[in-house]
């Protein structure tokens, strides 16, 4: 299973406040039939930080269940607390994840210096059965992982790669050449999308792939095969979206594209919100640009 | 019992990584001979986010245990969920919390929007059995709460106050302006204490008090006495300890100047460090200066 | 002649574009007969940075005329360069101004470390021949200057003094602690100049006291009477006004809530405009407020 | 002329803090030599902001007579006020300037609203005799240009391009494919030129040019070529130096480097320094490793 391709952090249905397993499992279904190489899993846009967890578990056990063995399944195991992230990556890896994605802790954010988040990370290393991926977010976190520390870290065997959602492709170049060979990149940025694999980032782990697979998976193609100006022009029609479904509408317009899109979106859960009918249309109509 | 005065957000011993349960009793022992007018429990210095709920109960248990009756227990009960928020606030209160206090849900900063954190808290507010206090805290949360928002809050009758952490003296200034009459505005930004009282706040929530309680009583009762020259003298003294507790060497700063005054500080959890000997050093004299 | 008391930064009028000297004249008329202790003359609500460098010298030369022995005249004189900064303070001393006030450079934001600003500073303060007065301003510069660093420059016998308009009262209050004897901190923002007082700052220089001087001084005369309660409930009347005039609606709503009070207001020079009906009315509206 | 390529934001010589027009003319003998098109005068790294008028309008003199008419002339001409970046681009128009570079007025940076800054720029283009770039460089401004309003600007016949500093691609990405047609997008920000290349970009303003212009300018031959691999390679050989003479050491680390690489840097006007002995041992090791 090679750690490259394009991947959505996928999110998680309620219905009625409630977990939506069924809708869940559908969801997988159609993705399946994609050129997905795999999924997140209690991602950011999976709303983890909403879920107890014993909905985690579930939800863990239902994508396991889902997801075929050719697709990667990377869970997000990440806490504050070192400890009990390593208890939870163990958790996630004994149910089967292939790898664990590890958010920098960031409550403590004058705290965090360097060698902090470094201990961090390889004492989760150190203890995890299977291989981590640094997760860098810093528009949610407030935290961003250098590149000389990413570097450092790359060393390590069990650190495999990483999700970088800064957007910044200067950084990521950076990352991808300082990092240890074999390393694996990833942009978690979908407007950026093309330039970060013009750096050499692996792939992309991408909101609006829980929306449009195809396109997101094209933007990868048209790229490997040398086809530039016509994955440049793709990515310019997938921006707006991009942007609508994650810094302009966030979770709640995410959702209602999966909804317009034909998957189960659903509501987010309070405080976030479904955005209103207006939202609705700008979508529709993002969406229908983009399959024109 | 009246919402004012001085209270100490209380540390969260730990020894061997494990609560040390007596250690806090120990703790209380001390504190409650002082004039503290109660106790923030699992609070950003008790380390909350480094704890799973069966930890937090038993803080919450012992602490109910070792405070008087005639002293404030403040619980913190905020989550990122709203649902999860209400339900671990009645839980709390259940235990016999006084107060609860609910940080700003933040995880998700673009979507918190001001009408997003105003429905959150009425939420709480509504379905809470105590009242509720709010938890301003942008250096943790990158979240602030404007005071017209909080003014408005301020309406229900079951959001009783506020620990303003921004440090910032003109929004703490027009939060107490604008806000209800019998709003308690409480400051928690030792080295802002004195101006806090200045402009009228009731009292502060000061990571400081956990080490040195009787001086940081002691600034509101001269200043209550209109000793104003007298109380800014002793801020003056006192600002050098509280920046070095707090953002100068963090929890594990604030943990070793608690042991070098007497009280169990111990270590923090990782990834928290216990600062080196330097900073002992420097701890050890800022205490002497202010005892002196 | 003393440093203390209530300054306003004073607004430059123009007609046409073009200087309006008369009317510059006929305001000095108004603020003599009130208690004001002095101007700031090429202050940042002076447009200094709108003003050619003959035109500054006529700003400096009418203000000269017009401003009485028995008030301080502080000229702003920071540029970019040390020496530009130096030849140009030097040039107002020559034309009476009492002191200097030096803004931080701040252009090449990366480069102005600490030692480089002290370096500025000293150097500008050896070789003028008035004191110099620094200017913290970082909401136009984004460069704040620390406390330790200007306490350090206080030491040197020709700066005398600061005006810090970050509005942190913390950090105010560090500075009036950590620097020299005689070393005169001024508030440069209105809505915390109760607390600033509190503090021990020595006066304010306050683009509200253009618009209405006497309650701008009234705040501090109260004050030193030790008739704490009423100085801050009017400080709380006058905070929605000062507010408008600075960072709600900028110089454009200063000079228009001039014209509304009695003053020679104007438009400002472009890019900034005069705000349209709607803010006159609102500014009419805060007027009267704070009149009745 | 066709508005493309990579070109220096050219130093500004200075020999006993004063102009060095004979230093600046032998730095064009040699970079005339190379394939540059073209060249910024008065740019951020021309240090425009500690010249006075007289010097700039030598330097613009001199540098006029330098360049050839088959290599660009830019000359910056921004300043704060809409009417004297009018009159003083109409100056270098007269004086043989080709286009002028507008920086974004900042220093009000809360009275910078969206429509006040276009109509300056339309303000500027409407008036002005040569065609105008706008310049955005939100790290020494504090101000960005978002890529809707560069879009509308681009609408004017005499807005002719951009040079974005921001070093955010998502952004480069998004005004390249927002704007009209013919719109000359530059980067300016080295460590991003390859990927600025890939969105897009026509060419870039780069300090590093100044220094090695042979190897800038590969990049963006290679990348023509077709040649990514090995233009990725290139710009990841470089990217070390750019950063080293921008945020590293800021215009003194840029001099000192010209001066290593057989050019005149000299020293920068105070305040800024030049650096010591350690950062000239790096920067001959930085150069060492692109030669080889």
């Amino acid at each position: 299973m090679k750690l490259s391709g394009v991947m959505p952090p996928i999110t998680t249905p309620f219905q009625d406040g409630k977990l939506a397993l069924d809708q869940l499992k559908m969801n997988f279904q159609k993705w399946n039939k994609t050129g997905l190489s795999g999924y997140l899993v209690l991602g950011s846009n999976g709303e983890a930080v909403y879920l107890n967890e014993r909905e985690k578990i579930k939800v863990v056990e239902v994508s396991r269940e889902s997801i075929p063995k050719s697709k990667m399944m990377i869970v997000g195991s990440g806490m504050e607390s070192t400890q009990e992230t390593i208890r939870f990556t163990n958790q996630v890896a004994n149910m089967g994840a292939d790898f664990a994605l590890v958010v920098t802790p960031s409550y403590f954010k004058g705290s965090m210096k360097p060698q902090i988040l470094y201990d961090h990370f390889i004492a989760v290393a150190e203890s995890s059965r299977i291989g981590i991926l640094i997760y860098n977010v810093p528009q949610f976190t407030g935290i961003n992982m250098e590149p000389e520390l990413v570097a450092k870290l790359s060393e390590h065997s069990n650190i495999v790669g990483i999700k970088d959602s800064s957007g910044n492709i200067g950084q990521l170049s950076e990352i991808i050449h300082l990092s240890q060979k074999g390393f694996a990149v990833f942009v978690g940025s979908a407007p950026v999308f093309f330039p970060a694999l013009c750096v050499g980032a692996v792939g992309g782990i991408l909101a609006v792939a829980n929306v449009v697979p195809q396109e997101s998976i094209q933007i990868q193609s048209l790229f490997n095969k040398g086809k530039i100006k016509e994955a440049k022009a793709l990515q310019n029609r997938l921006t707006p979206l991009a942007q609508a479904v994650t810094t302009k509408y966030g979770i709640g317009g995410l959702k209602m594209a999966m909804d317009l899109a034909g998957y189960f979106g659903g509501d987010p859960r309070p405080p976030l919100k479904r955005p209103g009918k207006e939202v609705e249309e700008e979508l529709k109509h993002l969406l229908a640009q983009l399959k024109k």
